[in-house]
């Protein structure tokens, strides 16, 4: 008989997440009920949002409870199933959590064909981060040929995601991103114009430089220095999609000094949750899984052993040590 | 042969406008081409946009010119006319500048009905600052009823009007001010439910008390500490129209600690100006000028007298010596 092994959440952190926060504990796989089926993780997703909903207090989601299994997204294999919509062998993507092995009735799992996209790529480019990418690009952002695009994060899952989709429009595409091996491969895999290392000392005068005819559209996954950087450079009537500000996930200030540009420039500057935007999801969706099927769509994997090793995956997350979507494999 | 009198631009301010900054001359009245008119000023007004034009750099608008007339808008009467569409004793609106006497080929005039609102009323709620008003509370708040919308410069000339155009969609309308004989009257007079005196020392725990339910919609005029305790105070999917950023407009650093707010909030935060919406100015001015005409829409003015007054009178706008429209009578 398997057992299942589950990261608990048992304290939240002050400040940055660490290893303490968590617990791993070993129980029976969960019995299955009428309709209900058993699913076999191969893969968690990691991904920033979870570090927010580690605190307490107001933001869009319930806090993580403590004591309880870490949620998260998983993708699957059906083992055992009392639903006549799954069969054993099924692949699912669902809200799993981090654990070996999840119950579900099906409600929250969505069957995806690995024929032509791999299955953990339904994680991130053809998952959640990949749609997070193609709505705050088109919902909010609405680039048009030749206008510039900045994406903070470039080589993360999402930014990589956004950077591509603006260069099938015809934009300058300008990634932000830490280091210098990160920058050389978002231009040289990835397809950007061009990549500022935010870590080499000169972030307004190398922003300055990449983006001659100044900014049109920002997708912002980090805040604080790089943001502020990039309101100095918006043009009249830019638009800044606000996705995410790791730079103060754990409850660093982050002061805005250049706020002036939103009136100066008329911006619209708008935070948006993917998963409010459900109606969208099978559009993009269907053209990421074509682009990722074609090998038009490239992106990168960091991927952790065992799921012993997740607490200190997510924290080099946080710390920017992944390159591209991080996951971790169970199986 | 009547003089006229002009206020020039004759230095730039350093941080705070100066009386220095300004020279006024007299000069003959000019004389008229072919189609041209005379207008007499009766009014000019004063606005804070007319600080950030006073600079040099980049901005939404050229910067006014050094050693020329003072632009502005004003109100008055047509003394001459060479052009068909105009008469003598005329009533026209225009950019006519600070100055007795303005030509025009009457492209950029408007002629006004007197019989039912006055004629400075179209330099106030039936004119830029009404529909400035009107335009970023219909185009980017959107208030439903039942929402809360906070309005900062409540007493002034755009603030006033806001908060009574919230208050007949079905808003809770709260203002915020300086001092509690502006706050009584936004109040009292323009009948908002609450009013918050920034200048009394417990900006946050007055506004949290004021917004029981959170802010769904800001109309900005202010920013910095007001923009930043409203950041803290919004709910989901609020929206911020930022029509002015007058703490900062003699270069004053004004830092947003709470940005984060636009992501946990989902908020959208636009810059608009008015003038770009020209579309929107025949419907906004028609139920303005219904407003004010009934008596629905109530508004007050500061009027200095006698364009001598002019730059002193300036100055205490953008210190908020004023309530509500500042007017400078010509004659």
């Amino acid at each position: 008989m398997p057992v299942n092994k589950q990261w608990l959440l048992v304290s939240r952190p002050k400040g940055q997440v660490s290893p303490d926060n968590f617990r791993l504990v070993e129980s029976p796989v969960p019995d299955l009920g009428p309709g209900e089926v058993l699913v076999r993780n191969h893969y968690m997703s990691l991904d920033p949002y979870m570090r927010g909903r580690m605190d307490e207090g107001k933001s869009y989601a319930a806090p993580q409870p403590l004591d309880a299994v870490m949620q998260g997204g998983t993708v699957g294999e059906i083992v055992a199933s009392n639903n006549p919509g799954f069969v054993i062998g099924d692949k699912v993507v669902g809200p799993m959590g981090w654990q070996l092995y999840g119950k579900s009735d099906g409600v929250n799992l969505r069957k995806v064909d690995t024929r032509q996209v791999p299955l953990q790529a339904y994680l991130g480019a053809v998952g959640m981060p990949g749609v997070t990418a193609w709505v705050g690009l088109n919902m909010i952002i609405a680039p048009k040929a030749g206008e510039t695009v900045v994406v903070s994060a470039a080589s993360g899952a999402v930014g990589a995601v956004v950077g591509q989709l603006a260069k099938q429009k015809g934009c300058r595409v300008v990634g932000v991103a830490g280091g210098a091996e990160k920058c050389a491969a978002v231009v040289n895999e990835f397809g950007f114009d061009a990549c500022v290392d935010y870590k080499a000392g000169n972030l307004a005068g190398d922003l300055k430089a990449a983006t001659p005819g100044g900014i049109d559209g920002c997708f912002e996954n980090v805040g604080g220095a790089v943001l502020d950087t990039v309101l100095s450079r918006m043009n009249a009537f830019g638009r800044i999609a606000v996705c995410g500000l790791i730079s103060g996930y754990n409850g660093e200030p982050m002061p805005i000094e250049n706020f002036r540009s939103v009136l100066i420039n008329r911006l619209k500057i708008q935070g948006f949750i993917v998963s409010e935007h459900m109606e969208l999801w099978p559009q993009a969706l269907s053209e990421l899984a074509a682009q990722v099927a074609s090998g038009q769509l490239r992106y990168r994997e960091t991927v952790a052993q065992g799921i012993e090793s997740a607490p200190e995956a997510f924290i080099g997350l946080l710390k920017g040590r992944n390159f591209g979507k991080q996951l971790v494999k169970l199986i």
